[in-house]
């Protein structure tokens, strides 16, 4: 099924969508290419925004949850992708330390990870899990809603402080599931005999969306020359603020500026094609996930006039994280619809390879809202057909493989992107 | 579905289910290590015997045809692996030469090659076909059921000699799709400036059954090691006839001796089992395919009492190669059926990668017999749930995904000895 999209507005993307499957090979190659001199990151999801003249991603993450909501059948893929990016790491890998997420009680969230554990066992690694929280002071049994077990263990250094482990378990690779937003804990530093991924600058201790965004301008600038497009048909506008503080009202006049600035943007673009829409901005902390922190803006004095609730809305993330800078990203219309719902894909990728997707869908939010708030009921609808190969011949808008591929470049283009930024934030490029 | 067992002789094959399914970290680590040593073929398909007590290789095909056969939904399996395998021999390729096999007519063999057209472009690939046959002196149309067309072109040496490629389509990668029974045509030679798949001793006019076989050998000792089976649980004992001249009656007391040398082996494993089906081995072509030259021996005196049109019948196989040396291989009963009918499981690889399989079905044979018979009628059937990860939790040989994860398993065991074969037998192993 290929999710309904307001028809008037789809003219443009079906334009897109046919170019895109015409450029397969040369789309193709060029990936290749820039995976010649660029790492891609160990995993990744991003969300989507398809406003019908226009597709985005608007979030970009290192630390993908959500990997049982992926249809069954495409993890074969998954796995043949894991094993290209363990192979890369470490080839001769046996073991492998998982963290996850603190809040171990979210029985969503452990499905997730037992749907890793499960892919990581199939390319030839021992997987077990350490845990970050210090309630996890002996092995804990966690029991799924199908009756299986996850034990969180605690983690310890080794003798000689070099190595991290669990008790009688020595990895030679620890993947992260845990974003950082808490900060980097101590336990992690200094593991210099280990591969740690996605590395520690990837967290949002330390990572910023400007940076992304920033490189993922330069990605979609080149891309869009090989596929004949207005970059802005794949990329949100965007501006940042620095040094604001929401509770004392420090850097509103600020904000507003900029938020003026990107609103002038879309403005001029919609005028240029047409679009009757009204545009409007996202403002989110440039640190953090997690759907807090985030508002919808049509006007520039909108963030001049917050009430005490809105501005203690924004001033905080989660694990308590401050806010002071934010990001001003153009808003992306969802017009995807599922059963009237509103839907907006998310793409999920291990090394540089797609492994699937699904819709989020929210019955009761707007078109110019976040679907990914804290608390939001969202049904994951996983993409129909996306284990099919784009068909060159099909109408454009109407094979759910050629839009399920569409949406796969796009948010390759935000890996790539991923890649870059990681490159240029590293702290000790030396080692990288 | 999986395919009915005859039930009593399962018990050996239901305990290795299991011990593959318990050992597959260690099973795909050491996989992932031999990998490191070793390149694996750019794509092979092979032919398993699943007898209840014995799952065995009995033919490895470096140049598969039929993936068309395979399910559409393994796709980009299929893609995923043929990126990895081009950004290995050539990361920047951007024009393959895909070169079929002559006999161009047949739609069932076009629609193979347009199928691996597909996969091939989906990895950023521009494809064009080259054909060997002298009857193409200029490009030519052939028109699939589904009214799509290929266009076949002729070979054409470059200006100085040194490359290969069609009118305006100067390729970086050359991929045979033809086994080349027929020797090595001369405008495939001395290729030095381009990347020639599977090298040119890969194909029949150099390639040998027994060297691959010999291969086998050693790769099943170390893998039933980590799995502790005896190793001829997955391995056909053979021998070697060489200087066989079937016309004119030249070694059939070797070929005799030989042959009662491997059924006595067979009888003795045979009684250790406590099995009690007739012992019976196949006598083929060392060098060849496509079921010519093949027949199902029980008895070392049958091979003496040859009539004119059985040693007919032997001593050629395709495209007129004539037959002087054979391999006389351990039968392997397939007992696995399918509505009443014989099915023999056949697995496709790229690199080295799993991306699907099907069975040959075919209800007119004989347990004892070979399922690949020129004119033979079968149907293909892609396995069930391939798409889908084994699960160790489920009774032994109930469940299809953990029946096709063993048949993968075994089927690289075959692809590695191909591996092992094409180093071993490399005329240039300087520029391998």
């Amino acid at each position: 099924m290929v999710p309904h999209l307001v028809t008037a507005l789809n003219g443009p993307l079906l334009e897109l969508e046919k170019k895109i499957l015409e450029a397969t090979p040369a789309i193709e190659r060029w990936f290749r290419l820039e995976w010649q001199e660029h790492t891609p990151p160990f995993y990744c999801s991003v969300d989507l925004r398809n406003s019908g003249f226009k597709l985005a991603p608007v979030d970009t993450n290192l630390y993908p949850g959500g990997f049982n909501n992926l249809a069954p059948e495409m993890l074969p893929l998954a796995v043949q992708a894991a094993m290209a990016a363990v192979e890369k790491y470490c080839p001769d890998a046996k073991n492998l330390l998982l963290i996850p997420e603190r809040h171990t009680r979210n029985t969503f969230y452990l499905q997730n990870v037992a749907r890793l554990m499960q892919i990581f066992r199939q390319t030839g690694l021992n997987v077990r899990l350490g845990s970050l929280s210090e309630d996890i002071k002996e092995p804990t049994n966690l029991e799924l809603p199908d009756g299986s077990i996850l034990t969180m263990e605690p983690l310890e250094r080794s003798a000689n402080g070099r190595r991290l482990g669990l008790a009688g378990f020595d990895p030679c690779t620890i993947l992260l599931n845990n974003d950082l937003s808490a900060g980097i804990p101590s336990i992690l530093e200094n593991l210099n005999e280990q591969t740690l991924l996605p590395p520690l600058h990837a967290g949002w201790a330390v990572r910023r969306k400007t940076n992304h965004f920033a490189a993922y301008d330069e990605v979609v600038k080149k891309f869009a020359k090989i596929v004949d497009v207005d970059p802005w048909m794949l990329n949100p506008y965007f501006a940042k603020a620095s040094q604001i503080n929401f509770h004392e009202r420090i850097g509103e006049d600020l904000l507003a500026a900029q938020v003026d600035a990107v609103l002038t943007k879309i403005r001029k673009k919609y005028k240029e094609y047409g679009i009757k829409e009204k545009p409007f901005v996202i403002v989110k902390a440039d640190a953090g996930t997690y759907g807090m922190g985030i508002m919808t803006v049509r006007d520039a004095s909108d963030v001049k006039d917050l009430n005490r609730k809105q501005r203690n809305k924004m001033a905080v993330v989660k694990e308590g994280l401050e806010v002071s800078d934010v990001i001003i990203q153009e808003g992306v219309h969802t017009f995807e619809q599922i059963n009237e719902a509103v839907a907006e894909p998310v793409v999920y990728m291990m090394d540089r390879y797609v492994v699937g997707g699904f819709y989020r869908v929210h019955s009761d939010r707007g078109v110019d809202e976040n679907l990914n708030a804290p608390g939001a009921h969202f049904v994951p609808l996983a993409f129909a057909q996306q284990h099919a190969l784009p068909d060159v011949h099909a109408k454009p808008g109407t094979a759910s493989p050629n839009r399920f591929y569409m949406y796969g470049v796009v948010a390759r283009l935000a890996l790539l992107a991923a890649s870059l930024e990681l490159e240029k934030t590293d702290p000790n490029p030396e080692v990288y």
